[in-house]
This record gives structure tokens, C-alpha cells and sequence, in this order.
């Protein structure tokens, strides 16, 4: 079937692009540069009032001037010159405008909101398509376009649908730098024009998209944001953080976009009915896109717990069983024959959570864990743990060639088994240079598909989430007569 | 009034160490290493059954061959020659042992309770007190004595009791690189001598001590815990991170520390009963003991929010909502002023929390906030933000200069107001290098004083936590007819 035409493909697929008020040490200038450094395959223009060269370019002095047509622009020029702005790219022939200029109708004046409307009059007049205003736009790393210089620039399956800048640049930078890889990230600022319902319409039908993430403060028609987001829902994860769901937050959100944020409990419930996973902040985001990126879904809730630390041992299996999961003992048989396996008992709790605190950076680490991940209680999922602050002994002379020994047990064992599998990377800020282990490690782990997460409570928790989605499909699939799985475990406390 | 003398002077306040099992490579030399790192003022011996020289040191075959008295002696032998070290101990005068060793009651074998017993009774035998077995022991920077190299040399005012030797470095690595300092941490694993009520009931004469954490994993007494519990939470802020409060939790710490971990419900009511303030996790462990011992206490939840991102803005606002606290409003004049100011509205958001985009590291950004600092209704508390992760055009070239003008701004911001100030930096791992930057900015505000915190919503959940305890005093000491404050705020909503 093939896909319907939609004026949304020149916002992702712009042959050509420039970028207004492109002057040097101004905005636009950095908006060029993260054109030219992500490898964007087709034309790039400067613009700039004074047709001043910038970044080693050839600047013109107005959208008329440029020699060859252009597709896609960003807009970096005061807001009170957008609406003509916007007119000159319609003569042009410009598909999309993406206006980063603020001062709309988010400051409240009312100079901003008639600002705002004669750029949807303009763009209405001229068939111009409007991302934003006060947006960071789109990053698209399938044609080589970003906004920022440090986002991935192999392709993915993640949709992230972003009414704030920051927080598109947040998640994008947390969850690439953890594996992730996205189809489009788009950053929609007030919605004048393209709006969420738009995108999410786009997205139903959007191949690369397996996968969609939205941070939204508000939306201006409900039911088809509604209709939209169950459609997507139905057949991929949706995770949803909605900015402003408190009274202040709302307030905030009125300032910031422009939206009415809407009341909390009708959020909530919508979400649900839609069947999106709901979060409640940008690392909650980014561990649930991790989670449904990288990790195989587990069939049940079992999970066995490996790693390093008593006490991290104790407040891990807290935190898991908070969380709803189930911590099933070690079989004698098994515990005998690791037992024979080392030279001393001491350092080897052998309760799940498994301490092996005295062998966490040798050699005999990969043994026991691979030993440890062939036991049929826990295929639902297995986790390894390492607490950086934890250790009395790591110092920046010793601290490399531990993670190292670490890192390869980790790699190597994550290779020789389909079952999930995630780590836990417990960082902590200090003066030590833990750079290039920490890169080494996580970079690592996100190359060989391991999922890793910060802690023991927002790996439980991101799991969880996921889970839930899971769960409940499976309920409504066996109500309506179809058993696609049936569920191996599970239990009733969770939060 | 005198202090009364106890047999744990000699535990804090050694004249002379040695550590035992200090060979080369092995772990007892690397407590002898901290030791000498710490600036420990008095003599350390090193002992190892080949007198086998060691970091440079001679090292003697056994305790009765140290040429001089010895006051605290680190045991780094095998479980089995324990009991008899101990009665060699004994006859050499030493007052106390730390039993780093493990493999005693927490594997759960009968040779290793046997073997735990078997210590005690030496100890009872001899008169040397025991820490430990499996513990790291004591730190106690006054006198210069440290398990870890990485401690602060100075000291404070926090005593910290910890279960968990692993939780011990943790809490006391990340309080004290964000400016904690401490009296003295003990690590005392099984407890099987010195325990937990004989070091709290120590506390409560200790005049150094005005701040008291603890990890805790289960009791041996409880009605003498709760005792002393309640006498230290009477006249200073006791935290406590109970770990196992789940059932596979509590299994955990039976095989870690050979606890019985007892029922949530009665930990709950007896932390609440004797006034302690009860934490979930190692990091609000840290966020709480910055906060006391940091943060002057806010008289009221009136929070005052500034920074860059609209989408922080946001959420920001979710999360100090969702605590309790109040944002509020900011009266037209200081609005009026404040625009009057910089040169263009656009990234400058004049709601609470007050969105600085624009000026974040630029120099207007000081006088922006010093302005806002003045106002009355944001006494009670000021919370300045940074995300490094939402910044669209951080780069390594340009961060160190960026972070250095806001480092500089808060600091100098910090000198010239008594007002609760506090920092959120959100800090986020990707493989750049921000070490020095996130450095300088980290250790000036632990210099200056500021505390500072990873994320909005842990912020408003340390504070909040230290808050609860405050407006609870307030409303006892109502009741009894004491006034010491009058609380200014304070609303219902909690979390």
C-alpha cells in the first residue's frame, strides 16, 4: 500500500534547507553549523541581512536571492519579521518554516499573540508550513539533518514528538548516548501551525517509526489527540510525559508554550484508555526508551539479580520487589557447584540478589554469571550491577582495568545469550576522572544492544512500565479470545 | 560536665593502628594504605605472617612482636584464626579489633556462626572490643583515620552508622564531595560486639556530632534502639535509610549481615514515633544530609525558582509542587524592572520559576538573580537551576567558559545573601568531557556553601523530608506552649 503524500514529508525529507539570521556569533550561525556537521546530504544556504559570510560560507541577504529552490528553512530572526519572513518563503517556493525566534504568543503580550497570528495568516496565504515558533525544529538523522552536532547519526525506530527545545535535546542526547536511535525527533515549540495531533496522524503511517515518545505541556483539540494517540498506541509502545500536570506546573506551561495544560486527572485517564506509558520526568523517558528499544520484552516478571555489594545487594532487592518483580532462590544443585568454583566461600552470598563482591573484577566474574543465566528461573530477566561509589578501593590508577575485565564480561556474556539482559551502572559525581572507563563501559554495553540504566530504582521502574503495557495487552488479548502469550508470572503490588 | 569515659574513646580516637593480614596485593594493604594517606597522626604498625615488608614498611610476624603499645588493630586475616587473633589482642593490650574479614553468620553456615561466637567469646574473654566481622570499620577524620584514601581530611559535624560497608563509602564519597563533613562513619557489618544502640547511645554524648545517619539492616534489641533513637532525633536531625523493607529485602539482609530485617509497618511507626527522618535510597540519604547540613532551614515552602529551559521550567514546577511547596507569583513592579533591563524580552520568561534562557551565562545573569533574590515572598527559599543536558550548543570548547561565568555568578550570589540558596544542576552522563567543569562548579558551591542537587524533584524531596521534621517540631512545641518560630507557609499537599 503506498503511503499518502503529506505536506509533513518536506519537514522530514528536505531536499535543501537554509537558515535566516545565519549571522556570525548569532543563533542561526550554530543552527548552520550542526546542518554542515551532521552530514546532511542535500543544499545548504546562509542567510543574513548584511550577506556577511559565516562559517566559511557565502551568505545571501534575503530567501529571494538564493540561486537553487529550498525546501526546508529555519528561521533565527526577530519575531516581529517572521510574518513577512514567512510570505517571502511562499514566493520562494519554501515547504516548511521552522521558527526558532521566541517572543509569540508564549510571553503573553498581546503584541506576541498578534505576532503569532499574522504568521499563521502568512503561512495559511502561502501554504508555508509552520514548526513553532520558539522550537528548536527537526532533527532527522535518516537525511543527515539535526540541530544539535551530538546527536546519533545512524538512523532508528524512535519517534520523539517535543513541545519544549531542552527537553527534545535532553532526551535525545540521554537516550543516544545510551543506545537509542531515532526515525525523527521533532520540536514543536507553540504549534501555531503543525501541531501534535498533525504529527501523530504522520507517525500512524510513518514506516521507520516503531516506537514514539512525546513530551506535550498541552493540546488544543483533545479528541483528536485522542483518536491519534490510541491509533499509535494500538501498534507500537507510546510513552508519554505531560509537562504541567500540577496547578503551578500548568502555570508554567501557560508561559512557556502558550498551552492549557489541561486538568491531571483527565490526563490521566486518556492516557490510559489510550494505552500510552505514562512517565513523569525526562530520565523516566529516557529509561523507558531504552527499556523498549534495547530490551527483549520479559515473558514474566522473574528476575535474577548479579553484581558487586552487600548493602547494594539489599536495597537492589528492595527496589526490584517495589516494583512488582520476584526474586526466585538459587537451587541447591546450583549453589554447590559454584561454591566448588572458588578458592573462598566468603565474598559469595549465594541468595538472590547473588553478592559476588570478591570476584566482581576478575576473571572468575563471567564464569559465574554464565553459569548463573543458563538457570530456567531466571530467563524472564537477568541483571548485572556495579556500583561505582560503592567500592572502597576503585582510585583513578586501578579504576580502567577493572571496568575493563568488567566490560568485556559483560559483552561477551550479553553475546552468548537471547534471554533479557540489562545492566545497572551506579554513577556517582566526584572529582575522579571516570571518563574514558564510564564511555568505555557504556558505550560498549549500547553497541552490543545491553540496556543500562543509573540505578537499581529506575531500572525496576522503567521495566516495570513496560511491562504493565504488556501485561494488560495480554489480558485483553485473552479476553478477546486471542492467547499470542501466555504470561508466566507476575504479581499484584506495584507502584 | 564531664563526659563519662567509654571503652569506644579508643575506637575514635586511636593512639596507634595496625592492620593484620597487610600483605603485598592483599587487601589489609590497602587499609594500611589509606591509613597512611588519611594523615594519621600516631604510630601504624603493619603485621603479616611472613614479616614480609610492605608500602615500603617493615612489617612484624605477629601482634606480640609490635615493638610498642597499639590501640585499634584492622583484622584481615581468614575467619578461622580470628577468635585467636583476638585473644592475642588481648594480651597485647589492644583495645579494639575492626574484623574486615567475612564469612562469619552472614554465609549462614554452622561453621560461620560457630566462628562468630567463638570471636566474642574471646572478646568477652579479654576485654578487646570487636567491630565488625565484615565491616570496614572506622573513619575518623579528627585523628586522621580513614578505610579510603578519597575521604575528606577535615572534619564536620555528621556521624554516620552504617550496616553496610559498601553504603558506607557511597554516602560518605558522594555527602562529602558536595561538602559534608563528618565526625566519624563506622562500618560495623554483624555487630557482633559493638553494635548499633551501644554507638548510638555513644553519640548522644558526643559533643562533635549534631547530625546523625544511619544504614541500618535490622536490630538486635529493639526497645534500646528505639531508646536511644529518640534521645539523639530530640536534639539534632537523625536520618535513616532502613534497607530490607521488602520481604526479599529482608532476605537479602539475612544473608548480608545475618539481620533479622522485622516488619515495615513497626519500622515505620518507630521511625516516625522517635522523630527520625526516614529515607528510600542512598541518594536521598546524601540530598538530605546536604540539606541539613548545608541549607539554613527554610521558615516556610515558598520557593523562588530561577534558570534556563522553558521545559525544565515546566517540570520544575511539577516537581516542587508535587512537595508541598508554594511558587509564588512575581508583583508587576519587579517585572516592569527586571524588562526595563536586558535588551530583549524573548528568553526571558517573568513567571515563577523564572526562565533566564537568554542570560544564563552571560553576565546579565548575576544581576538578573540578584534582583529576584531581594524580593520578600522568596525568602523562604531560592533555587537557581542548570541542565547541562538540555543545552542545544553546550560543546566542550565552550563549556568550561560558560560553566565558569554561571560558577562564578551563584557563588558570588551565595556571599552577599543569609537567604536559603540552593543550586540543581542536572547532570547527565554522555561521553564529553565535563570533568573539569562540573568540578570547579561542584567544589565552589561545597566551598561556598551551596547545596547543591542532581535534579529538581530531588531537591524538593530533600527538602520537603528536612521541612517535615521542622513544621513538625513547630506544631509540638505549639503545643506545648513553646513558640520558637512561627511558621510563615506550609501548605497540606505532600508527597
Amino acid at each position: 500500500m503506498k503511503k499518502p503524500t503529506s505536506s509533513l514529508d518536506a519537514v522530514f525529507n528536505p531536499k535543501s534547507v537554509a537558515v535566516t539570521g545565519a549571522s556570525p556569533g548569532k543563533q542561526g550561525q550554530l543552527f548552520l553549523d550542526s546542518f554542515l556537521a551532521s552530514g546532511f546530504k542535500g543544499k545548504v544556504y546562509a542567510i543574513n541581512s548584511k550577506g556577511q559570510e559565516v562559517s566559511g560560507m557565502k551568505a545571501y541577504k534575503s530567501v529571494a536571492e538564493l540561486p537553487g529552490p529550498v525546501d526546508y528553512v529555519v528561521c533565527c530572526i526577530p519575531a516581529p519579521a517572521v510574518p513577512d519572513f514567512v510570505r517571502q518563503c511562499g514566493a520562494k517556493g519554501v515547504k516548511a518554516v521552522s521558527v526558532f525566534t521566541a517572543g509569540f504568543s508564549e510571553i503573553g503580550s498581546e503584541e506576541g499573540k498578534r505576532l503569532e497570528k499574522e504568521t499563521v495568516r502568512a503561512a495559511r496565504e502561502t501554504g508555508v508550513r509552520i514548526i513553532g515558533p520558539n522550537c528548536l525544529g527537526v532533527y532527522a538523522p535518516k537525511v543527515g539533518f539535526s540541530y544539535t552536532s551530538d546527536f546519533p547519526r545512524q538512523s532508528g525506530s524512535v519517534a520523539y514528538v517535543c513541545q519544549s527545545g531542552g527537553n527534545s535535546v535532553y532526551v535525545t542526547r540521554a537516550a543516544g548516548y545510551r543506545g537509542v536511535r531515532f526515525s525523527k525527533v521533532i520540536s514543536y515549540g507553540n504549534a501555531c501551525d503543525i501541531n501534535e495531533c498533525e504529527l501523530l496522524e504522520y507517525l500512524v503511517q510513518d514506516e521507520d517509526t516503531k516506537i514514539v515518545a512525546i513530551y506535550i505541556e498541552g493540546v488544543r483539540n483533545g479528541p483528536r489527540f485522542y483518536r491519534a494517540l490510541t491509533e499509535l498506541a494500538r501498534t507500537r509502545p507510546v510513552v508519554v510525559l505531560k509537562g504541567g500536570y500540577t496547578k503551578a506546573g500548568a502555570k508554567a506551561a501557560a508561559s512557556h508554550t502558550g498551552s492549557l495544560a489541561g486538568s491531571d486527572e483527565v490526563w490521566d485517564e486518556l492516557l490510559q484508555q489510550a494505552g500510552a506509558i505514562r512517565v513523569f520526568s525526562l530520565e523516566e523517558l529516557v529509561d523507558v526508551l531504552v527499556t523498549v528499544s534495547l530490551l527483549p520484552t520479559p515473558e514474566g516478571r522473574r528476575v535474577g539479580i548479579f553484581g558487586g555489594g552487600g548493602g547494594a545487594t539489599v536495597l537492589g532487592a528492595d527496589d526490584w520487589s517495589k516494583y512488582g518483580f520476584v526474586l526466585p532462590p538459587l537451587p541447591r544443585a546450583i549453589k554447590e557447584e559454584l561454591r566448588a568454583s572458588v578458592p573462598t566461600e566468603a565474598g559469595l552470598i549465594l541468595h538472590n540478589p547473588i553478592d559476588l563482591s570478591g570476584f566482581a573484577y576478575s576473571e572468575r566474574f563471567y564464569g559465574l554469571i554464565k553459569r548463573l543465566l543458563t538457570y530456567e528461573d531466571f530467563a524472564d530477566l537477568s541483571v548485572i550491577h556495579i556500583g561505582f561509589g560503592q567500592a572502597a578501593w576503585f582510585s583513578t590508577s586501578t579504576f580502567e582495568d577493572q571496568i575493563g575485565i568488567f566490560r568485556d564480561a559483560v559483552i561477551q556474556l550479553k553475546k552468548e545469550t537471547s534471554r533479557p539482559l540489562a545492566l545497572v551502572m551506579q554513577y556517582l559525581i566526584t572529582g575522579w576522572d571516570w571518563q574514558k572507563g564510564v564511555d568505555d563501559l557504556q558505550q560498549g554495553c549500547a553497541e552490543a544492544g545491553v540496556p543500562v540504566y543509573y540505578s537499581m530504582a529506575s531500572a525496576a521502574r522503567a521495566i516495570d512500565r513496560v511491562l504493565r503495557r504488556h501485561e494488560k495487552r495480554q489480558t485483553a488479548g485473552e479476553r478477546n479470545g486471542r492467547q499470542d502469550h501466555c504470561p508466566r508470572s507476575g504479581q499484584g503490588h506495584r507502584k
